[in-house]
């Protein structure tokens, strides 16, 4: 989608946040990623982008596909990996995040991903640091390579994004999911469903760019494009949030018949790891309109691609 | 042992059990395993098979010790490893094992390393992916490497398999171990006593290819050429299986007095992590007739043979 | 610093005191330390060093902080690591430090890193294996590569040690860095001053080379060029040890105005984690004297140093 006689350059130290990406970065980004999904596909290693260079994985929370997603993606280009899952670290010790910050950054890496409990922790921490930080979700915030790998699986299921709808269903308060995914495809040109539960429904998602938002899930569905159910955490279940797995179920869980309210072939996908008879029936989590492990597959990709676009550029 | 104008190929996709493999498998395994334990005493690093290969190991249960032997397999053949200790992973959040199994496998992985409390966990998952599937232990069921590098280390020990007689002795009932030795060396040739306490005696042994199963270990032991004791897990003692740790040890204990019931040069075996003082005197596990340490060794070089050969096959 | 005439060799097997060191063996391991702390500053990567080796990074204690930097030095030399963090391993299990050791050494690393809590565990554990062995902290004992990585420090940042006045204040009872760094800076001609509450000093620091053992700070911290202060383990703080922390830090903390007091261009140093407010002030923790942040960096490349040195005398 470039445009002639402009010449397209990415331009980013970080990957924070979808609000700090242009139409053309995501162009740029999911077409990287696809011809790295290609590659895969093909059984092709791709040429070893990040040879020598050394990337931290920083996760204050526990996320074994997320960290897993970034470190096969990161070798597969050649870097070295370091694991730090950080429950057990400094943190513990009262080591302040900065301070974190400060002494990963003397180690000299070459990129640092990161998951923070803390909306807004990772920026705080980019700002210390002189290599390239990408945002593994932190708080309720943002989880930017999610948002575009969705957004990639659903370019490669239906040819475009423009145009499309596109629900999104479920605690979408708590979702940094939903919101970087709106976000990247509202900038794409599609309109955005949000549904839920009135007490899982934030106030301000109109300012991610989604065009409605509902808690009729049916109403919602209604000639849906894409169908995308998030992950409800069960802790929420035994609050003041819900009354009962069974009665989210029967309003919000995705089945066969609700499904049928969709365009004809909609496609249906989820974050993972999915709670089975709760969001999703399990017949449609593995029929055939589901694209639930191609956004896996898109995961390592697009880290691939961002990982090749912003390492290397240590200050 | 190749048959003339008999073409052997090894062509198995996963290692799940040594049910599986015949005797031609697991001579070709063993015979590759040496080649490469040769290269390592003799500080030479073997040809990179698995350069550009990935090898997820994903243990659902804790074994530093076996995670570390394929970890340090894999990478001296060039592989990337991803380490999965998923104590902590999305399966904790609820996820069932053939998700996991899917999203792994979507990661395209060119193999994956499983330990798994279920009996048949790893079979199951092994039929969602498209890679080599190797087994590191499912539940009391089989633990193939360990029956490999066991069956390796009585044959450098010894010279042979064929017509040797061999006790395995001690927590036989819980023992993926003993199964998987046992059904080893019964198919090379040997003939197997196992013996131990009985409640802790399974009641079908017999369909494993043991000769005998046995109470009484002055009994079984008597004129062994090699004796293999069982690692009592401890929490054991304290329940209805055993009485105390004393009387086990007066029973079941190999010790000095009880060695010379053996054949005069028996070769001792312990797949570790021992129990000094309980399953073994420390001056036997120490002594010159042990290769509890050499196991360890053989237990590398297995698994380099393995992954070489089942690596690279990925649908 | 070498005698013309006098071929110096580094000749060591291990690495586990400052103690087995000569002043001729520090210089040599600083020298080479900074080539690779200035190549990593050029953004260059070393040569491959320990290419086709295998480092066991095994720590009994967390962490996260020493164990990455040994694995990033070791990484960046092209070795494969294998992390141990073994909270959760064989010895819970039962087994002993010595099996532990004889079993890591049957996988034949070529070098071994461990942190162990009891004084003198990695010296026996030394014994058992016939690769190189690195001390990363062994009880109150040592923690070789961190005076080490102090006195490079300090010598980058004054251009010697021969002469300087160094004040180190704290928990010097529970110290390893406090031993380690000050045999190192004594071997070096460096005049130490010990300092911290009386229920905190060892008996016989003397032994270690420090000039002086003092319980004020303020007259322990005049005149001196340097002044590091050590973490306070805070469960010391609720025990028979300390009445609290605020009064710790009105008798032992640094202060803008208690390092008026030393001369006026004194280094600041720190091993971290920091607790801020309670050893330091955090204005000085980010001042400019502060080389906090610099001592994370060397420690790296004294680590890359070691490594090399260390490495490919597998007996």
């Amino acid at each position: 989608m470039a445009i002639p006689g402009y010449s397209y350059e990415f331009n980013h130290t970080h990957l924070l946040s979808i609000e700090d990406l242009s139409r053309l970065d995501i162009d740029h980004i999911l077409d990287l990623a696809e011809e790295f999904a290609e590659a895969t596909r093909a059984g092709k290693r791709p040429e070893a982008h990040l040879k020598n260079m050394t990337v931290i994985n920083l996760f204050f929370e526990n996320s074994t596909r997320t960290m897993s997603s970034f470190e096969i993606a990161a070798k597969r280009l050649g870097a070295d990996v370091i694991a730090m899952p950080v429950a057990q670290s400094s943190v513990k010790k009262g080591e302040t995040l900065i301070d974190t910050a400060m002494t990963l950054n003397a180690m000299a890496p070459d990129a640092i991903v990161i998951r923070h409990s803390a909306s807004g922790g990772v920026k705080l921490l980019s700002r210390k640091v002189d290599c390239a930080v990408i945002n593994a979700g932190d708080g309720t915030h943002q989880h930017p390579t999610q948002g575009l790998l969705d957004t990639l699986t659903i370019r490669r299921a239906k040819g475009r994004i423009e145009g499309l709808k596109v629900t999104i269903c479920g605690d979408i308060l708590h979702s940094r999911v939903a919101r970087s995914t709106t976000m990247a495809l509202h900038l794409l040109g599609a309109e955005v469903t949000l549904c839920g539960p009135a007490t899982l429904m934030p106030s301000g998602a109109d300012s991610w760019g989604a065009a409605r938002a509902l808690n009729d899930f049916d109403a919602a569905i209604k000639d849906a494009d894409v169908v995308m159910m998030l992950r409800l955490q069960l802790e929420r279940m035994n609050g003041a949030y819900l009354p009962s797995q069974r009665e989210y179920f029967r309003n919000f869980g995705l089945t066969a018949d609700r499904l049928k309210l969709a365009a004809p072939d909609a496609t249906v996908m989820h974050p993972g790891p999915m709670n089975r008879g709760i969001e999703i029936e399990s017949a449609i989590a593995d029929g055939e309109r589901s694209v639930i492990t191609e956004q896996v597959e898109m995961g390592v990709a697009v880290r691939e691609a961002v990982l090749k676009l912003l390492s290397g550029r240590r200050a």
